[in-house]
C-alpha cells in the first residue's frame, strides 16, 4: 500500500516541509501547486534558490545582506554616516528603511544578547561596531533592537559600553502602537507610554 | 532609498510568495531561513522543484500522478481491480491510502462539476471512467468526492450516469467527525448523520 507518493513528489513534499512555517499539508499544497503551474515559474523558483546561496553576501562595514559589499546604503554619499542605527538582523534594515524616516546609515549585530540560547556580546558584531566608531565620524548610535527581554539586555549592554565613548546614544520609543485601543494595551506598553509622554 | 532587498535574495521573496499559502512576511522569512541554511538543504530544495516538473506525470489508467505509467496501484495485482474508488484530485488517493481501509483501484476526475468555474462534466476524466467499465470487470464504483456543492453535483451526475449500467455505485457516509461534540456539529451534518443512522 503506498503510503507516501512516488519519488519526486515527495521529496518535494518533504523539502517545503522543512521551510519556516510551512507544515506536512501546507507542502503538499505547494507540491500540487508547482505540478500544475507553468514550467517558467517552477523553474524561476528553482534558480532564485540555488541563486541566492551564491550572489548575496554580508556588508563587510555593516553585516547587512547585499550582492555587492560594502553594500549600496554604505557606500552612498548622500546618507549621513555619522548617524548609526543598530539592528539585530538584515530585516530590520528593511523594516526601517521602509518608514522613510532615517537617512543614516546601519550595523547589523546578527542577533541580541541571549543567555539561554548560549549567545554573549561575543557572538555579535560589536567588535566590528566598536572599530566602525574608531574611524568614522559618529556623532550618534540609534539601537533599535527588538523591544523584548533580549533586545533590552542588548541595550543595556551596549548602552554601558557606548556611552563613556562621548557620543549621543539613543533608542527607540516604546509606547501605544499607532491605531491601537488604549483599552487593550498591556501593562508595561501603557507604563512606557506614560513615563515617555511628551508635551503637546 | 532601498525599499526592496538587492536582486537575488528579492527574487527568491517574490518566488516563494507567489506560492500558494504564503504571504510576503513568510515567502522573506524563508528567503532569510535559506540564506543562513546549510548548502545542502539548500541545493536539494532546489534540485527537488526542478525535478518534479520532468520526472512527474499522470496515470495513463487511473489519472493519478506517478513517476511510471500505469502507476504501481493500477498494476498492482493485490489489489481489487473490481473496484474503482473515485476521487476529485490526486491528493484524495493518498488520504483515502492513509485510512488503509480500501484494497480496490482509483479514478481521478481532476476536479468537479462547478458551473461558477466554468468546469463542466466534458472538463473532467469520465470519459477515461466510462473506457474503463467497458474492459475491466468492475463491480462496484465509490464516489469518493468532496461533501461540498460541487461534489455533490458530481455525484449526482455520475449517479444518474452509472446506475443505469448495472453496477453497484456508492458513496460516502456523511455523518458525524469521529472525536467530534453533538453540540456544535451544523444542522445539515446532523441532519445526515441522524437520516443515515445504523443499528448498532
Amino acid at each position: 500500500m503506498a503510503l507516501a507518493y512516488d519519488g519526486a513528489i515527495q521529496r518535494l513534499i518533504d523539502a517545503f516541509a522543512g521551510l519556516p512555517g510551512i507544515g506536512p499539508k501546507g507542502a503538499q499544497r505547494i507540491a500540487f501547486y508547482l505540478l500544475s503551474a507553468g514550467t517558467d515559474e517552477v523553474q524561476n523558483l528553482s534558480e532564485a534558490i540555488a541563486e541566492v546561496k551564491l550572489k548575496v553576501r554580508f556588508c563587510e562595514i555593516c553585516g547587512n545582506i547585499c550582492e555587492t559589499s560594502p553594500c549600496p546604503i554604505c557606500v552612498d554619499p548622500r546618507r549621513d554616516h555619522s548617524v548609526i542605527c543598530v539592528v539585530e538582523e538584515p530585516k530590520d534594515v528593511m523594516s526601517i528603511e521602509r518608514t522613510r524616516e532615517f537617512r543614516g546609515v546601519y550595523h547589523v549585530l546578527g542577533g541580541a544578547i541571549n543567555p539561554m540560547a548560549n549567545v554573549g556580546p561575543g557572538d555579535l558584531a560589536i567588535a566590528q561596531l566598536l572599530e566602525r566608531l574608531k574611524s568614522d565620524e559618529v556623532k550618534e548610535i540609534i539601537l533599535a533592537l527588538d523591544p523584548n527581554i533580549e533586545g533590552e539586555a542588548t541595550v543595556t549592554y551596549l548602552g554601558r559600553l557606548l556611552s563613556p565613548l562621548g557620543l549621543k546614544v539613543t533608542r527607540l520609543a516604546s509606547g501605544l502602537p499607532v491605531g491601537s485601543d488604549l483599552e487593550y494595551a498591556d501593562e508595561i506598553t501603557l507604563g512606557r507610554a506614560l513615563s515617555g509622554r511628551r508635551e503637546v
